[in-house]
């Protein structure tokens, strides 16, 4: 274990603050609220940017960029997304600053403000839809499928690197539908992809859903969502794509002739995923010696570590290892040559099993006798000597092997840590004791929905989009219930 | 000429706003000042952003991402920022919003007041050396070589689209250097990359050079810039890249240990280049009949219209084309095929012409009989009839000839309005009758500089890097010069 890392088991929101810091993924910056982004955290979230744009590209959408900046009046506009979002929101007010008149430091210009104060960008579909209006006049304008890669700013009180931040970057989706029909498989759709690019690359199994009423995001008609679990047994809401209905068209007044001639408002969805994802990711597969990173979203997913003695090994071992290196590149495998002199190859094995590579290679003067290298795996830690020959092959399938064994482990543990319960004690115990996915029959309101948070702190996450009809009674009302839904607490 | 287009020799401005317009690059949004990047132009700046990331890259730099606001006493701390940037900020005052008392609309709310105010980032140097002093405290920790892919904020009071907005987007970079060589060699690699990626990728020919102290960075010991000229004699600065000496290390206390043991600042650098090279792309090479791009910054390279008289036609043209575009492709040309029913072939091709894709093919039933395609070319209108078997080889090289012609037309468009002169009213003259690069003698005072400013709106766009040194009069003071200096009115 490593020494410097607080132990997962003892204090986990510890560990995991501890992994961000020393890995260098991102750090709190001088703004309340505002976090760092650090080169290798930046990385990871560069990985998953490509992977995604690529996954939204191939199903028709494409990226464009709207102000960050709301009048306020646009909030105004749709009551539940203002009610929603309003609380939590920086606002400007001026637009220049002064030199203060005592001559010290520079002050607010009060003759330099705002008719209209602006909001900070939450989430866009205020202004997205405004401009869609004049983008939209016939059927033949739809659909609009696009997505922006932006900046967003939720005032946040409690605030933790990557999972909670008062401004974090994020892909926001805002397409505009002629049908009802179409609009709803387009957020069906998204949240699949989501699905697919969760497990796929992030190694990470998630339970699909929809959203209670309480949980939809504000102005939606139907949220969906994925919801994966963390090693602590806390969900986190991994991804959602929202069915907006007309609801943003009425607002902004956009309407469209369909093929008959008669007017009608246009249908929408959102969707989004964040740089939470970076935290969903660490929180999810690391251990007590470091981050444990899929191949797929590893920056560097080879790391090459001479072991020598003098600088005609090291010559040696260099040779050997640029080859290995072009060798990999090659087939499409990133790899790094970790020679600088100034740290102990003990130190480098130590600092990149804590920075999550999924292989090392050491080389040194026996293996260049032998023509092998020391092939280190970071999931399990286990260690063999293969051939240098065959280490295009071998690296090839071990690294599909690690990323399938990661999803595995997480499948077991989420398998493991999922529980079907039908009485209240039991209920309340298990999140206290445990905590896990928790399916339980629920009466449907939202009054019920609301106690069991308070005295549990535990929400529903999600109803299961294949959730099996059963008869059953509502954990907390006893009321009867068609269907179990999924508690957990979460982030 | 593209009869809906402003004609460029009587209205350039007109002109190039129809472009932006016409062609569905930008508009003006709601928020005054901010712009909608709507998706062919956003596609235009992706292929900007993917060649400048590479070369970023393939130079040692990586990205990050630091806050977009910044704290108001930041400002104040290196006194030249300050003055250049205090005077046009968007100020963050408040954190919340709440229902207006008389039931109408959202107020700020007046309890949710920041203790410091806020400043959305016009640019991030003081930010980053805030974070930068936790960083460095030995030689080891440098060099940090940073970029930042963000949106910044300077609040314009005339806008254009693209040119000068609000909001704009751009990479910023930032680096910490152990001693002066080493921050000033890497400004001047920076302006070399921007100097390759404007002519080789936007096919614009720049003129490289030091600004004078007056039209310096604000914090900056020294900035060089890429100047381009613009088709109406205007210039227009593409990049800069700023020697930032000691300054933002002294006002940050950043301090490091060097090899021998000695406490000295550290030594920074920033490089900056943003959207308004969207602009200068679209002004530089467009014309009557709409946007020129250059084939290596085009979305779409080439583009394939079907010219049919009945579906038995079109069946045969798709499957050829479906077969040229994925033969295409395999060569990493992109391509898209545009069998879209509700417009005439006709419109396509004013349509494209107007959003200046490179090559545009069209195939009717001659050419099925005959396997050929007609290939015409973007920059010239010229067409010819090609073998489909040959369009691989063929279109491979004209695409190549495209982006060379364009870049030639540029460097002889310069060539043709740069001019040597030596009289003050020639000087003037020259100015408002045709504009262009004036190379002239100035007698290296700010007082010079200024005058001729307020008298003639030209300013010294740059002392070039290679100006050879010849004996003069200071062409508005007569007093003795060493070398000439490059004037013109600017963007």
């Amino acid at each position: 274990m490593a020494k410097f890392l607080t132990n997962r088991e003892e204090n986990y929101a510890q560990w995991y603050n501890d992994l961000v810091i020393k890995a260098e993924l991102a750090e709190n910056s001088a703004v309340r609220g505002c976090m760092v982004i650090k080169p290798y955290g930046y990385a990871i979230w560069e990985k998953i940017q490509a992977e995604l744009d690529r996954m939204f590209k191939a199903t028709g959408h494409v990226n464009a960029y709207f102000p960050l900046f709301i009048p306020k009046s646009f909030f105004s506009r749709e009551a539940a997304h203002v009610k929603g979002f309003a609380k939590e929101c920086a606002v400007v007010t001026h637009y220049r600053l002064k030199n203060n008149e005592d001559g010290k430091g520079i002050v607010v210009d009060p003759e330099a403000r705002l008719e209209e104060e602006l909001i900070i960008r939450p989430t866009s579909e205020t202004i997205i839809w405004n401009s869609y209006k004049n983008w939209i006049q016939s059927y033949r304008d739809l659909p609009i499928l696009i997505n922006q890669w932006a900046n967003v700013v939720r005032w946040e009180m409690r605030t933790r690197l990557f999972l909670r931040t008062s401004e974090f970057l994020w892909q926001e989706g805002h397409t505009a539908h002629a049908t009802k029909e179409e609009a709803e498989d387009e957020t069906l759709k998204m949240i699949n992809v989501y699905a697919d690019f969760a497990e796929n690359f992030m190694a990470l199994p998630v339970i699909k859903g929809f959203k209670s009423e309480n949980e939809r995001f504000a102005g939606a008609l139907d949220t969906y969502t994925i919801e994966a679990l963390m090693q602590d047994g806390k969900a986190l809401q991994a991804g959602t794509s929202h069915f907006l209905g007309q609801n943003f068209a009425k607002a902004f007044d956009v309407q469209f002739t369909d093929k008959t001639g008669k007017l009608d408002y246009v249908w929408a969805t959102s969707w989004g995923l964040s740089t939470r994802m970076v935290g969903a990711l660490i929180m999810a597969h690391s251990d007590n010696h470091g981050i444990v990173l899929p191949p797929r979203l590893a920056p560097v997913q080879v790391v090459i570590i001479p072991i020598y003695k003098n600088t005609e090994q090291l010559a040696k071992i260099s040779d050997v290892a640029g080859k290995i290196r072009s060798d990999l590149e090659k087939i499409g495998i990133s790899v790094k040559y970790d020679d600088k002199d100034n740290n102990t190859p003990g130190w480098k094995f130590a600092n990149y099993e804590l920075k999550g590579v999924p292989v090392r290679l050491a080389i040194g003067p026996r293996d260049i006798e032998h023509s092998t290298a020391e092939v280190a795996r970071r999931d399990t830690l286990k260690k063999e000597t293969i051939p240098v020959t065959s280490l295009n092959t071998h690296l090839r399938s071990l690294l599909d092997d690690i990323q399938n064994n990661i999803y595995r482990k997480a499948v077991e543990f989420r398998k493991n840590n999922t529980f079907r319960i039908d009485k209240w004690d039991d209920f309340v115990t298990a999140l206290d004791d445990r905590g896990g996915f928790i399916m339980a029959h629920w009466d449907g309101t939202s009054e019920t929905e609301e106690k069991i948070k308070e005295e549990t702190k535990a929400t529903i996450r999600c109803i299961l989009f294949d959730a099996p009809e059963e008869e059953g009674k509502c954990i907390y009302s006893g009321k009867p219930s068609k269907r179990r839904v999924l508690f957990a607490r979460s982030y």
